[in-house]
């Protein structure tokens, strides 16, 4: 037995495919068979993105449809898409029937339109079929989007003795048994029971006698982001949905909210870079342009209107005292995006963790605070660059003055936009990348050169 | 019973902190108690981030140390760290008790050296003291590290009644039993079990004719990113812990992992902000100065690089068919900028994603094919802009066809700068932020110039 346990490693390597590859050229199938026997889903599906697709749906179409179905799965949205196209309605519902009511639900949805009604008429299971029009009618941002309609539910009346035999055919049907849920005669959620329990309970006892009253669950129209961070903050594996009635309808496993939690993660960051779509470093040029050339384009607004701004102390450019200024200005225009995208990353994810407290008048003392230490510290290094450099006194103290004020009013753009946006419901991150760079650089050079016109008094 | 059923949602509020201040104030013990009975320990470690400490203080001694011991676990490091202080040795060896070994170790393992002891010395649970004790001896970025103690193993053995009974005696030192492992007689992990194999295994049968023989392991030194990473990949809601002779030490479970996954992410975005140091919002404003300035000053560094590389074309100043080129320093610098951080972020995520595959000749290929796109584009528009503000053809070519340039340099040191600091096995994270817009800037003015010189010969 030894030899089917396994480490985790798993490494992908060009022997490996191009041996694939090789067998499916000469269809040796039983070859093919016998290497992918003992893969995970998820390594294969990791060989498939190396695979051509004609490769891959050979393989799909030999295998097993038990093993398949959660290769699918696995696959990532575009090389699912063109591999279902291969398949036919026939086929894609063996593969679904094989799914949880949640995947199976994702997998169609995927579908063009005239393609679902097709594949949902070929599956043969009527109760899946159910649960998948009813998984569908729900918003996939919601808790009911996620959720899956495979669980344990045993009725408050029942004696344990048939709560077990009922759980065993059951559980069948279910992948991992979080917790058991007890409803009324009404199917209404009203208590929880663990394996463990159930396990401990004496045979004779009644369901009413033994389950846990106090049970957490969420509302079938919650956000997923917040069923998210319930289930990270309570620590759940599984959390039950209910409706309105508090008639219970399903669960979400904590497996499916730790995907939720990776892709925010990376949106948050991919907007913070000035990405605007879920891009992947191996994705086509076209794609990645589509996601990279509009916050382009902001930057280049932004640029240009700086470049207005400067023209307007153009006259100032000939005389030798003042024309420096125009050296300092990529100075300027970094120090204001830095500090704005310093103070709106962290206001943001203050946000998404709920620690922004307090008022706003006593953020806005903070944040004066820690400009005016950050500002003074940069200020004093410019005074002794200028210094060092040889440059006028009254020079260098002009541009370390505007550069604290400039440090002072990019730090509260950064601040307060984030919170104004997250006050009107919109997603503050949008405002941690380019557009909070952009918008506090024309600020800064605009500020630069007013404090400075009034400093040096040209 | 309805009562005590509880949605998800609670909302602080400050009636509620003032009620608690309040009864805190004239020691109203049972009012207190009353209160906080129903309250989940994540909830009341929200309250107490909320309270003052002596406030909070008095809280934690009045209550059950089963209650504050999660309350404790649940803190964030700097609250717990100050009420920690003000409970003697023996208070916190009653608190500790109480949790994991995991949870237990986490928290001694923040006290300072000297006190580690007095409180190792006052746990009673001698188990637990030996598990703490090797728990404290991993690294803490490594699987020995986040992995509890506690677990339910059988030996292959027995049989599926005896397995039961010895069960149902360690799963009452085991919140959750996600999967009974199965050892031999020198306590090798050879397989696993489900409770739901168990529940539905005959009771005459031996363990060996019914457990699985697959089961994932991680080593105790593995890195706990890549114990996430796989965990996520195979949708495991636990893994066990090997030593290098199989020997199982210990298990982890996704709750954990969904904190260092957390954890993680947080730190690349906060990285990719110039933000150097695991600050939230309502940190002091020395602890947000230490995470915010050296970045600052390397952005400072970077733009008094940029003034000695402009004071170098200082005399085409007075020249007004050269001077502008001036204005658009700061566009210059915020292209490159923002290109750099684009494509390095892209990298970053994808290298922890593992997605970045092919030969760097195709990614080189990729990025400046990219790059070309983008820049024309851009281009275009500068030219558009510059017939429509009556510009010099000449010169508005001059300025696309070097920010061009600049836009293809940027994205190639911010797609390799990554690339190689991975291969080094440096995090490439810190390459997203300040760092990557610094240097783009330095070079792209550099460029700017030195191709406008070529251009318009000056």
């Amino acid at each position: 037995m030894e030899n089917t346990e396994k480490n985790i490693k798993f490494e992908i390597n060009k022997k490996l495919i191009a041996s694939i590859e090789a067998m499916v050229d000469v269809k040796n199938n039983s070859g093919i068979l016998t290497l992918l026997e003992d893969f995970h889903y998820a390594d294969i599906a990791e060989i498939f993105s190396e695979l051509s697709l004609e490769h891959s749906t050979y393989i799909i179409k030999l295998l097993d449809s038990e093993k398949t179905a959660d290769i699918l799965k696995e696959l990532d949205d575009d090389d699912r898409e063109k591999i279902l196209k291969n398949l036919s309605a026939k086929e894609i519902a063996e593969e679904i029937e094989e799914l949880d009511s949640d995947d199976a639900t994702d997998i169609i949805s995927e579908l063009p339109e005239h393609r679902q009604e097709k594949v949902i008429a070929q599956i043969e299971d009527t109760e899946l079929v159910e649960d998948i029009k009813e998984l569908l009618s729900y918003d996939e941002d919601t808790a009911g989007g996620l959720m899956a309609k495979e669980l344990v539910q045993v009725n408050e009346n029942w004696s344990v003795t048939r709560c077990v035999k009922e759980m065993r055919s059951q559980a069948e049907n279910v992948t991992r048994v979080h917790s058991i849920y007890v409803v009324d005669n009404d199917g209404k959620l009203i208590g929880r029971l663990s394996l463990k329990d159930l396990l401990m309970a004496s045979p004779r006892a009644n369901i009413s006698e033994v389950y846990i009253p106090k049970v957490d669950f969420v509302d079938v129209n919650e956000d997923v982001e917040d069923v998210a961070k319930v289930m990270q903050k309570y620590d759940l594996e599984a959390i039950p949905v209910v409706d309105d009635n508090r008639i219970l309808l399903g669960r979400i496993t904590i497996d499916d909210v730790v995907d939720v939690m990776k892709e925010e993660a990376e949106k948050d960051y991919q907007l913070a870079a000035g990405i605007s779509q879920d891009v992947e470093a191996d994705d086509t040029v076209w794609e990645l342009t589509k996601a990279r050339l509009p916050w382009l384009v902001l930057g280049l607004l932004g640029g240009l209107g700086s470049v207005f701004i400067m023209e307007g102390y153009e006259e100032i450019m000939t005389n030798e005292k003042y024309s420096k200024l125009f050296f300092f200005t990529p100075l300027i225009a970094a120090m204001a995006g830095n500090v704005g995208v310093q103070s709106s990353a962290i206001i943001v994810q203050g946000l998404a963790n709920d620690v922004v407290k307090g008022s706003l008048f006593n953020r806005l003392l903070k944040e004066i605070s820690l400009s005016l230490i950050n500002g003074i510290v940069l200020g004093l290094l410019v005074i002794l660059f200028g210094y060092a450099t040889g440059m006028d006194l009254e020079f260098s103290l002009t541009i370390a003055i505007s550069m604290l004020c400039v440090i002072i009013v990019a730090a509260l753009i950064g601040t307060f936009v984030p919170i104004i946006l997250d006050k009107k419901g919109i997603d503050p991150a949008i405002a941690t990348g380019p557009f909070i760079t952009t918008s506090n650089d024309i600020f800064g050079i605009f500020l630069f050169f007013y404090i400075a016109k009034l400093m040096l008094h040209f």
